[in-house]
């Protein structure tokens, strides 16, 4: 039904994350009613982030820079390293302002269930910078699913052996949340990381 | 915070229909983590589709061909044209497989509280098209917004003076719809356009 060049724009659209069919099609046709310049900088945009930006070797996080601007700052504390699943949340702690320590993106989760052992993800660079660094402590900022579960729980294992301080974030009612509403395991989190007054 | 090609490119996505911060954030992260060759072909299929596909000068529906493919079939009845504001709703319609005239996108509606007027949208060429061609009746399928209502009674208006039938789709309860659920303006609709058993 769609005009081939427009059916495969649909589609390139589609598979990008949370595109269904109907916003494929809406962007597909909104790409079409710009103007070729407004889509010329588009392209262009994605052709300079990929071109340029790549994985810092040290954290893997995503720079310009290798190693990236965390990992080079003068200003962070290198004693401590954040353990997350993905760049986006590094992103979300570095919004917060509060974290001046490193951090080390590990780009997945372990997840036997598609497949995702171990070796798939950075764990390994993470072990070799806990190693060979200056570390005092790692904190594990990974989700509080079965993958995340399982990959904490590993990564703990394996830096017992190291005189490192291994901590988790805690788990418990998102600020401003009802008791009411949140859900079971939320709330049996919230009870196990009760805290004295 | 972000790298400055990264922010570049949230920025562009950004810009896109429907797309807030966190999807551009998403979409941009997802497409650094995209292999280059599946980044190539997202950007070739934008730039194809941009540069093959154009209004047909008949209707104003987006096509590679001109006349597009609708208004150069032998299988579509000459005698119809169905007015939309928009190449989705002529998409939407073609869906249903049940219409078979021939189509006339306005590209727009005439919004006075966006400075669109009668003559920023292809209501000229509905005139030509409806004064030379053998039309029977014109279908307006515009939204029952303030600006659908303001364009289909202006097009009405200016149809009147030919000998052609002007009909407009129905309005009211959505098959499936709950009555209960239904708001108000939709319920009026409901009532006025109500038939005879």
């Amino acid at each position: 039904m769609y005009t081939k060049p427009l059916a495969d724009l649909i589609e390139s659209f589609q598979k990008l994350p949370g595109i269904g069919p109907k916003s494929a099609q809406r962007l597909a046709l909104h790409v079409l009613k710009m103007p070729q310049s407004e889509v010329d900088r588009f392209v262009d945009s994605v052709l300079e982030a990929k071109r340029t930006i790549h994985y810092c070797s040290i954290c893997y996080n995503m720079s310009e820079h290798d190693p990236c601007e965390i990992c080079s700052s003068e200003k962070r504390d290198r004693s401590l390293i954040c353990v997350v699943a993905e760049t986006k949340d590094l992103l979300a702690i570095e919004k917060t302002n509060e974290y001046s320590g490193l951090y080390h993106v590990l780009q997945g989760l372990i997840s036997p269930m598609d497949g995702i052992g171990a070796e798939d993800i950075r764990i390994k660079e993470l072990l070799i910078r806990a190693a060979s660094d200056n570390v005092k402590e790692v904190i594990l900022a990974l989700p509080p699913s079965i993958e995340g579960e399982t990959t904490s729980l590993y990564i703990n294992k394996l830096l017992s052996t190291f005189s490192i301080k291994v901590t988790r974030i805690a788990f418990g009612l998102p600020v401003g949340a009802d008791i009411e509403y949140a859900d079971e395991i939320t709330l049996i989190r919230a009870l196990e990381g009760r805290r004295e007054l």
